[in-house]
């Protein structure tokens, strides 16, 4: 069976909407990703840290998807990674409020035994020396390598963060960060300067807009759902990678084609992640649902047309 | 064969882009609209308004792509209409700079004889009365009408507006239109609004993030084609509403699933027009084009899963 390792924030997350606002609940992108490929009943692990305020619940709920939590270290004496963000009306854009590291500060990765040899290894959005140290400690060379960032890395440190993107197949970052990170407005051109970077697929989210999947000249479409009510875009990235991930990773096949699908999981599940606060969505949510929203994936973007 | 009228402005237009800028150059909604659903091999007639200071060889032009012009009126001491436009460097927003309504103050348009059994009528963007004058008088009920229109008919004429799109079954408006015509959020429930306010079919245009088709509990999306350059956004959305009601015209079938491919073909015809300035690659574009970037948007969205 695959085996998925997935390093990133384990957290808590207070959340403001136009729809109402949670005390500090279960957030992080490792959980997010997580939970998203903990659906494909393969065995994941995640490298963490939290405090000794970590409710052991959570972790208990995690174990209970099958997801592996003996490379979360736990600090006794302090506190977990606390993020606080407000949504504005549109949910598109939000004001951070409160960003505390606490034990984030000084994580020093140390992946499990049981899975230095992992064949699928999913670098969340975390310092890039952090993510360099978990691919350093990789016994075997994954079959497949994605990365997931974010703009403040590009801004604080970008050198480290060019060296880990050399050394990955896949990032999956939004459309600004792509524009930033290669100076490209055009995504098509953006992305061809990302693959010269290293990754040979690159996947940009858009968020409401869908994510596409580059491969050199190859181009994929994902659309997001258009859903009726977004209640909380908290951890949509996440969930949608996760989706990649864990698919690619049931079906041990990274081709192109595979991929079309594997992004196609990543939205379905993404659409499910929003409906909620926090991960009460991801925690409750049923294999038929997502087959069922594949469907409405199928109808909302299959047509025949038969070339002339 | 199928006839299709479209209702309109004919106009000159001047552009900057962050590429360059035009003198007064061809536009206009009718004309766009025209170019693009002349390329489905139909009869299509304009109606609409210039001055005499419009060149004779456009309206050679259109008649060259069997676009009948002759119930464009020549007001011989009037000027056309004419817009001025300056797009902002992201290309997605623009501040108008002039707009000269000229005879289009005084615009009464006469549908002429053959084309008042029309059976396809397309009511460009134009005052809400302009479009009930076209659709009272046609002489039988059009197999369907679709309706275009913007923001500013909303602000000003709102229940003339209300009037015509009770008559239509299409409206094609783009994503902030729709937002402030149902007054929702959500594209969802605006397109549940939108129904209820007469059009069976709604089709919400986002620019480069693709296009919407709803239908009640249906709904499709066409996503714009990912591009290294986009030249001259000008006239997109007419170019897709010309593509997608042409196609629909020239199969003469307005089921769902051949509303999917209209707008999968107005989604293709836009994609052109924005490569050049102004109408220039409207004007030179061939059937081989058309079909081979076809291909591109199947390569793009389509995908195969098995539902398990």
């Amino acid at each position: 069976m695959s085996k998925l390792l997935i390093v990133g924030t384990v957290a808590f997350d207070a959340i403001e909407t136009p729809f109402g606002k949670t005390d500090k609940v279960l957030g992080g992108a490792a959980t997010y990703i997580g939970l998203s490929a903990s659906q494909f009943g393969i065995d994941c692990g995640i490298v963490s840290i939290v405090g000794g305020d970590f409710p052991e619940e959570y972790l208990k709920m995690l174990n209970a998807k099958n997801i592996d939590t003996s490379g979360i270290e736990i600090v006794k004496d302090g506190k977990t990674f606390f993020w606080s963000g407000k949504y504005h009306n549109d949910l598109n854009t939000r004001d951070t409020l409160i960003t505390d590291l606490n034990v984030l500060a000084d994580f020093n990765p140390v992946v499990p035994q049981n899975f230095i040899n992992s064949n699928f290894l999913m670098l969340g959005n975390l310092h890039p020396a952090v993510q360099m140290s978990v691919i350093n400690q990789m016994e075997t060379k994954p079959k497949l390598i994605a990365l997931d960032t974010m703009n403040f890395w590009m801004d604080n440190t970008l050198g480290e963060l060019i060296k880990v993107i050399k050394k990955v197949d896949v990032i999956t970052i939004n459309d600004e960060e792509a524009r930033q990170l290669s100076g490209e407005y055009s995504l098509v051109k953006a992305a061809r300067k990302i693959h010269e970077m290293g990754p040979k697929y690159v996947v940009i989210k858009k968020g409401e807009h869908g994510a596409l999947l580059f491969n050199n000249e190859d181009v994929f479409f994902a659309p997001a759902l258009p859903l009726e009510e977004v209640f909380d875009p908290t951890g949509a990235g996440d969930t949608f990678a996760g989706g990649f991930i864990g698919y690619l990773a049931s079906t041990r096949n990274i081709s192109f084609d595979n991929m079309k699908r594997a992004v196609i999981f990543g939205s379905n599940l993404a659409s499910f992640s929003v409906e909620k606060f926090g991960t009460e969505r991801m925690e409750n949510l049923s294999k038929e649902e997502i087959q069922n929203r594949l469907q409405q994936f199928k109808e909302l973007t299959q047509f025949e047309i038969e070339l002339t």
